[in-house]
């Protein structure tokens, strides 16, 4: 594919993920980790307007100078920012004019990918292609949290059949035997900075589950008193429970004794055999030791999963995100992308339902907060 | 105006106040005590389907029975309601839908006011009226909050003029002479509750100023360091100015220098004749004791109002907003209106630019926090 | 009673209150209201020091110049002072040095007692020993916080007697007739400045209990459900119950359906006849919202209190601590004393047990927030 | 040495330690994080009484039932506990009565000692002694908080002399090459749970420093501007500089241009050739950002370790605190020992001059929370 045409895919992708929402869901912003859709869609636009047009398009004109300040993240280098709580509170600039702001850039991105692009500039452009994906991703799981948070519990759109992600192998287990391997990327196309150097790692023998725990495996774990035995929680994980009054997953209501979950088609009965999803850190771990099981390591995980099935769950490992050895930051605001959250993150690996396609692949490296579950997060256990 | 027509006045003017609006404004909550203009129309609206048309109007059937639980503030008898800080995160109900509730009620309405209405359903429905009249002013003050803390500093209309503010007769003081006064509302027209029973107070001499403080008397106190100063605060203003770094009056921007002020026509110059607006108690009481003189109780600015022109400011006064002798609670629901806030809050006697034509009157008592400001609050000194 | 004489009853009173404490009951500080016993030993000697003897005793020299920075409480004129949130941090100076600091400025008061003292300075003396006396009032309470929040519950004196607290004429109201009245100090002997100046005001006729509420007829709204019911409470007030979750007055503990509450002599069966103590201002107007009564002004109990027996519990009224008209701040520190904290706080009036002699008075104005329940409170009624 | 040896010298050690404090400064809790020393004394006595004593020695007769409330830590299973942050609120049980305590526990466990011990007990009592040590540490470092927060400055001991920690070879760097290492615990002596089970990895080529960074060194860091400019720290490390307002190391205190930190022996001069003290992690990881450098990891460090001199400081890692291949928790309560904390927190390596005799090998994993810095941390680089 073109760069062009990867370009043009991309950015209507964001768009196309949007078409279902009203003015008013692209506005608001329910928690701290949520961003409102307007904003994805504005930060994601000015991610090309800064790096890549104003730096190399001649005679590129900014479409409004106050946007760097709405639309910066983390981008500490590149001046003043939004602070992250506020952005649920900015109603201007509207959604159409995003829109016009996304088609302004657009537009100076054809004129400059119809010409011949340097080697280093288009690693550029493919970074902030990919970095749309990530924000797609996060596009999914925002409106879902904004949707699902709504008392009147609003279908996003009710033909999304979210059934099909069974587990078929129950309780089968891979044996991978000890020894040296290697992990992290190799190869010549895209991957982020946090999957370098690739290295070699010593692992012992584990035996990973060939299949992600289902509803139903919760559910008994639920049943069995999980979320009331301290014995089975990390002390932070604990004082989550409690301070939040955590009962279940995330979506989940008990309604009249029976199980509903929130999906994007609105409140359904939750599917026992179907995967697991929307659980902390924490919630994986306890689970996983009320089993008598673990979870396995980001390396594990790149190893075995050249042997099972997986893209349905980004699955938590036991990993702490923490640069791998040679890790270097880039020069520069970008090099701001990774290095800096690597610490009281856990890493997390595969894919998910949400993911768009071809951005995901076995040395991936995603990272949250053990608290935070607004992700499709899954468990896949190791004995 | 015959009570139908008092109806279709009053409730045409809410609408029209948010005319000028973009979809996303009606939707964002940037502080706790903001609500967003949704909010209001949806809030006025279920007043009049709850405590009017469902016990009276025969055959009724409510809108949706999901709006009570989005829609009810403070009313704990009716159910269980969004609470308070959540307002904003709620992107559905949309305004078109909220647009529609307000036809459907109004419909209805029509229906049930085209028969003869008993006194006492009168009564409330009248009550309903002044209420959505408090919400209309609370929906200019929420837009200009709204408004006037995004970064690019919207206009809500450009032709607004703030300027007619002016004061004459600076330096002026009326002098009024000590004994027993009659304080409290009297006539056949509507009042609060709060404004019950009229009665005897007995008043020392005092001397009230003619005019309001103006901004160019409140720079004097910026520039003799007033904010920099403990002696002239009480001792929680002090806190609240250290706290959250208060250096002027809400919407005041020092700019390069030059003094400039959010209006609803966008940012203007502060005008130094025209009276000051948006301090907190706190404030005025600061500015007061740094003038050697002080606040008037809210039955001395009741007295001497007939004597001097009001209305565009809310006043702080230095009375607490309590209960007058004989106060009584309505039954029911309609009983939280006014009794449950009288703590911890100070009285307000005025009126102000964005109160709604006939809804002021010598006799009513507004009330806030000492530390808010949104409200278009000014000063009168008395010594 | 000689200046001289009152000062070293004075003083010494403070430190016999403190005889019984073990000295790592000096030290502690379990919630921001309360102080460490030694904090005010420290303190009220620290008032001497600065305001008397430094700039009016030749050739004295400081005990400490750092004390200053530890023992000012609110004084912002002299210098910086040791935050309130951090005085329970402080395990230096210890308590020996404390008594050795009082020693050391006891002796140079002597000194200076011991000649002629101008009418000035004696009223500034006079100021510091209704200050200490105000401190010995919390020391008692302070005191009774610290050891009745330790799970051992350990007694001050078992020999404390705190039954003698029981009413006898219940149900009796005494009739007020309305009209001018006089309030406020009038007399030659010492008040606070928020006592000044006497002045008239008009009265409604009124009824008041001859007697205060018992513990056996507050235990009725408890079982009536007072604290379940948002309708008997302010709305702050029932945020404070549900944030807090309060079930009862502060101190009482429900032991096997038995009802017990701390006491300095220990932990003691509740005495249903005895007065009521330890209710903040929200509690005390839900009970009277609940019997359907009110509380009383401050100048209604002002008038009142020459017909009825008070001086056993500081009784809460619904009047907010305010100004007198023609009220002043003295010049300097000593102008910080009062005025600054007329916000936000309700006037109780009365007296209590812990009260030290002589420090009483009709006029007396003592002031708290109305969530504040750890003071000797009550509930005197008016219908 | 004998079991009966071993345990009355590091029980002695602890009464030892406090020998120098004031009874006011056993009782203070300054932060969450330190805790009364008296409560240590308390705490660690309460293991004996709890997992030894009352299991083993028959016809003990506990000391006090209630204190099981207020000594114990963590152990959730041991029924309730008084809330971490609440231990700086009880001045009781006194410190008398809790010498008292641990003369009667020691007493009871000269009993059990005489007797033959089974190994099983043995090593509890082993593991108990180990808690010794550690909470020896603790305080160490609880009491240097508690003294050097104090605006007095209190010394512990002025002859205490901290210069001793001088390096010498600045600059120099060990090469360690790459291949598969076996790191954790063997042996037959001592150690943690979270030591084992001993397993290979595979470490990368690196260079280690043979010295720890200097104050000089740190000094050159913040007046380069180190704690402005954000690109050094990790995203969490900078909001905690920012929010925590953090310009130096802790006990670091500028005055009149001239650097001083308080040590046990009082407020003295920062010596530049002497190691670097009370850093967070963050800071250490900045510095070595700065310096183009960075941390070991907890392996890289187990296996230079071998060559070059340790033991001054505890040395942050680039490793979070996880379980090892094989990890076990323990049955019952002793099982919440370790692995209940293996989330959120970085990994340090080594002992510090105040880590007890003993107490102290390669294998040993500290960790803390990455803000903390109360302990003895330092910085050892790598390239």
């Amino acid at each position: 594919m073109t760069l062009i045409k990867a370009y043009n895919t991309v950015r209507q992708r964001s768009e196309q993920i949007c078409k279902p929402l009203k003015t008013e869901d692209y506005v608001v912003q329910p928690v701290v980790d949520v961003s409102p859709p307007k904003w994805h869609l504005g930060h994601t636009t000015w991610f090309f307007e800064t790096f890549i047009l104003k730096p190399n398009l001649e005679g590129y004109k900014e479409f409004d100078p106050e946007y760097n300040f709405v639309f910066n993240s983390y981008y500490e280098t590149i001046g003043a920012r939004v602070i992250r709580t506020d952005r649920g509170n900015l109603s201007r600039p509207g959604v159409e004019d995003v829109y016009k702001y996304r088609a302004y850039v657009d537009a100076a991105m054809q004129e400059l990918l119809n010409e011949e692009v340097k080697a280093e500039l288009r690693e550029l452009i493919v970074l902030g292609l990919n970095h749309e994906e990530q924000h797609q991703e996060l596009l999914w799981t925002d409106i879902k949290y904004i949707l699902g948070h709504n008392p009147l519990f609003p279908a996003y759109d009710t033909n999304i059949d979210g059934s099909v992600n069974k587990e078929n192998s129950f309780g089968k287990f891979l044996d991978i035997e000890n020894g040296i391997y290697e992990v992290g990327y190799s190869g010549n196309a895209f991957c982020f900075d946090n999957e370098l150097e690739r290295h070699k790692v010593y692992l012992q023998d584990f035996s990973i589950a060939q299949e992600l725990v289902t509803n139903g495996e919760y559910l008994e774990f639920i049943n069995a008193g999980g979320y009331t035995n301290f014995r089975f929680w990390h002390s932070e994980g604990w004082d989550w429970v409690k301070n939040n009054h955590i009962p279940n997953p995330l979506y989940w209501h008990n309604i009249d004794g029976e199980w509903y979950h929130y999906t994007l088609a609105g409140l359904k009965p939750v599917d026992l055999v179907a995967a697991l999803c929307h659980i902390s850190f924490y919630e994986a771990a306890a689970f996983a030791a009320w089993k008598g099981m673990r979870l396995p390591t980001e390396f594990e995980w790149e190893i075995a999963s050249e042997h099972f099935d997986w893209g349905r769950r980004w699955e938590w490992t036991n990993s702490a995100y923490l640069p791998y050895p040679g890790f270097k930051k880039a020069e520069g605001a970008i090099g701001e992308y990774n290095g800096k959250f690597m610490i009281n993150q856990m890493v997390l690996r595969g894919a998910s339902e949400v993911t768009p396609p071809g951005h995901s692949r076995h040395t991936y490296r995603n990272f949250f907060h053990p608290h935070l579950r607004w992700q499709y997060t899954g468990i896949r256990l190791v004995k």
